[in-house]
């Protein structure tokens, strides 16, 4: 199923021109030169997580999917391409013609990473698969930052639901991604209307400031929200003075009031206040929902307060602090000649100053202790261990062009609780420290 | 011209989706009280700048146009949303017919903002414009984080251009808007071929590591790039040794090779090595380009050293620190029963526990002083005082539901650079800081 012809609103006819301009006259020159069909394998990684992180989290694999996919060159884009100057003649006719028709293989959405985790491997001519670097990069550096920003919240919520709020806070499309992200991350719903459509995330919200204030009084505001939208919406209580708005919700909604939402002030105080004052009025099974520049550090402080759901905006969207991974997409093995059957060669980047990697195509297991804990990252170039057969990381998403891995996005929110239960408890402490699990290379 | 017409990949059918549920429901609720139809006004606004900010930089109002004219329910849509519940019949009905028939006014793009400047104003009746809040939020507060990071980085650079490189490090549509903004704060060109497509933005870009790694040496790749793409063209230079691949570029291409970009290494040191090369060698015209994880920091730090351009990717499309804005799209008045000539009534969140806000329809001009030096942000609710009537800032972007303000990207650009040049001169230092202007209300 080609994504672009859902006609969907977060969706684009074609991902090609999501590209720098120079994989395009790299192609160009490696066609004229005879290097262009060369087998080639590129891998995704990281060579750090941000810093503090103890781990970091697979985000946006569903979505490469559908980019590349989707990644053709129209006429429009082709007349583009021919007016700039961008490439000459006879990679425009290639261009023409391009659909991907190597395979890729990677880590599952939702799984876990450390630095030097062969997250994605892309394999192809040369050619076809440089083309797929940036739109496979933004991707998987922008998803993966959102999830990882959720799972430290879930983590920190624990049992209690987390609300996706943040797309005022970034880029309208970049938000449905993140809502995307979000979701395999831990969180349960989003406020988001386009990632409700898109990717079937359950939707969720009321009313905001605005409403109350339209109204002549705030008792008008909570009897016009509860006549339309029942005794169990949720109400908003800190426009005016939150212990009167309070006593005035359960008036007007009755003690079946669904949750009361607080936006501003000191949330930690507030949740003890409410949750005491609706218990006094009868309304035990109202719920309190807190929803002011939360992240983690703040939701944890909340643990022990009587709050039911946290709704998060900014810093989740924006990765906590990080709002990129730093993943790399780099050839570590070409062969020397044309030809499917030429033999690879591993090659990689040498120069003194930094940004050197490992070449080779690289295999990754995770090897857990006895009992069962993770306790490394295995990363590499030769046989897999006879012991870590089944343990293998990377799965195929990609054979020959077609995409083989689908999946639910529910599946991929549920391998990344069993991959996060599967790591040292030191794991899910929000404190900094190193990653969690080192990653050893054989050779 | 509506955007969906042009059938262009950086473009949706649709904004109405980039929505929270919460404006849906609201709308819901009022159509029921009566109270859809009052006369409303909106304003986005700031509370505080970045921490250790000058200045904000409006981005994103071009894009805002085209949102507001999108705005649209379509079958699709209405047919998704009463599906989930999200709202009754009769807002279903009134969606349908939906098309925002109000006024916007607001600065203009490429302005500079402070705490409190009333950046845009959205009248019209409750409903009409409280749908709007989402989307306008999202396009502002990343296309202005994007732009004020840019506006540091020129600031930084001098006359010397900067490239904007950082697709790969944000969401594949974000990237796009990211170059968009990126140019209005004063970058030249982009790699990002959907910008240049979308935006007519000038692209760049000629080749990677991987192009090296794909021959079998480097004299082999810089042949084949330079065959391909001429003399003038830029070769990568630090993917093994950077002193022999500088020697072998000037042999291959000659001494009028266009430039050499560097990558990785103490880029000040290597820019000093490689000019003295390069003129060695008689290429004097040839240019250094470096690209390496640089900032507005790193870029100050090179201003002695010998480098004619920058390439910027991660920290420009992440705000240097600061990936969103914390602007609010807040009523601050609105009618006490339907009609047009209802007289409008200034209303505020009051809570005690934060984020209060100035009731009332605003205006908003820079006030300078004798030397023609901006001296106040002077935001007011009254009447303009007569010597600053000339000096207003909000200029009028949509009238009666019609786009009255497009204009050329350049446009957006050539006023950033006016506005910044007439900030007192402490705005443009790096250094952390109080806003440079202070905001004065008057009543």
């Amino acid at each position: 199923m080609n994504a672009a012809d859902l006609r969907l609103p977060v969706d684009v006819p074609s991902t090609a021109l999501f590209t720098d301009r120079y994989e395009l006259t790299m192609v160009q020159a490696a066609l004229r030169a005879g290097t262009a069909d060369r087998r080639s394998v590129f891998e995704v990684f990281t060579r750090r997580l941000p810093h503090g992180r103890r781990y970091g989290v697979v985000g946006g694999i569903g979505r490469v999917l559908d980019a590349v996919e989707n990644f053709r060159f129209d006429r429009g884009v082709l007349d583009f391409l021919a007016a700039q100057q961008i490439v000459d003649e006879p990679t425009l006719a290639w261009l023409a013609d391009y659909r991907f028709r190597g395979d890729v293989w990677g880590y599952p959405e939702g799984e876990i990473y450390f630095p030097g985790s062969p997250i994605m491997r892309v394999e192809g001519t040369f050619a076809e698969a440089v083309l797929l670097e940036t739109v496979i990069l933004s991707i998987l550096n922008h998803d993966s930052a959102v999830a990882a920003a959720a799972s430290r919240m879930a983590v920190a919520a624990g049992d209690r639901p987390l609300i996706e709020m943040g797309a005022r806070r970034t880029h309208e499309l970049a938000a449905v991604a993140a809502a995307r992200a979000a979701f395999v991350g831990g969180f349960s719903s989003t406020s988001d209307l386009a990632a409700g459509f898109r990717y079937n995330i359950p939707t969720v919200g009321t009313s905001a400031h605005a409403f109350t204030l339209l109204h002549d009084n705030e008792r008008d505001a909570f009897t016009a929200q509860v006549a339309s939208l029942g005794g169990t919406t949720t109400l908003l209580v800190d426009t005016y003075d939150v212990t009167e708005a309070v006593k005035m919700a359960v008036e007007v909604a009755g003690p079946q009031l669904g949750a009361v939402r607080i936006d501003s002030g000191d949330l930690l105080l507030l949740a003890h206040r409410v949750r005491q004052q609706l218990d006094d009025l009868g309304a035990q099974d109202t719920r309190i929902v807190v929803t002011s520049d939360l992240d983690e550090y703040a939701i944890a402080s909340l643990a022990a307060a009587p709050v039911d759901a946290y709704g998060v905006g900014t810093q989740l969207v924006t990765g906590s602090g990080h709002p990129t991974c730093s993943m790399v997409y780099k050839l570590v093995a070409r062969a020397d000649s044309s030809g499917e059957d030429a033999p690879l060669r591993p090659v990689a980047k040498k120069s003194m100053g930094g940004k050197t990697s490992i070449g080779g195509r690289k295999w990754a297991a995770r090897r857990v202790d006895a009992d069962g804990v993770a306790e490394a990252e295995v990363v590499g170039t030769g046989e897999v261990p006879a012991e870590l057969a089944d343990r293998q990381l990377l799965v195929e998403l990609v054979r020959r062009g077609e995409v083989v891995a689908r999946e639910p996005l529910a599946t991929a929110r549920e391998r990344h609780v069993r991959a996060r239960a599967g790591l040292p408890l030191s794991a899910t402490q929000l404190s900094r420290g190193e990653p969690v699990l080192p990653t050893e290379y054989v050779g």
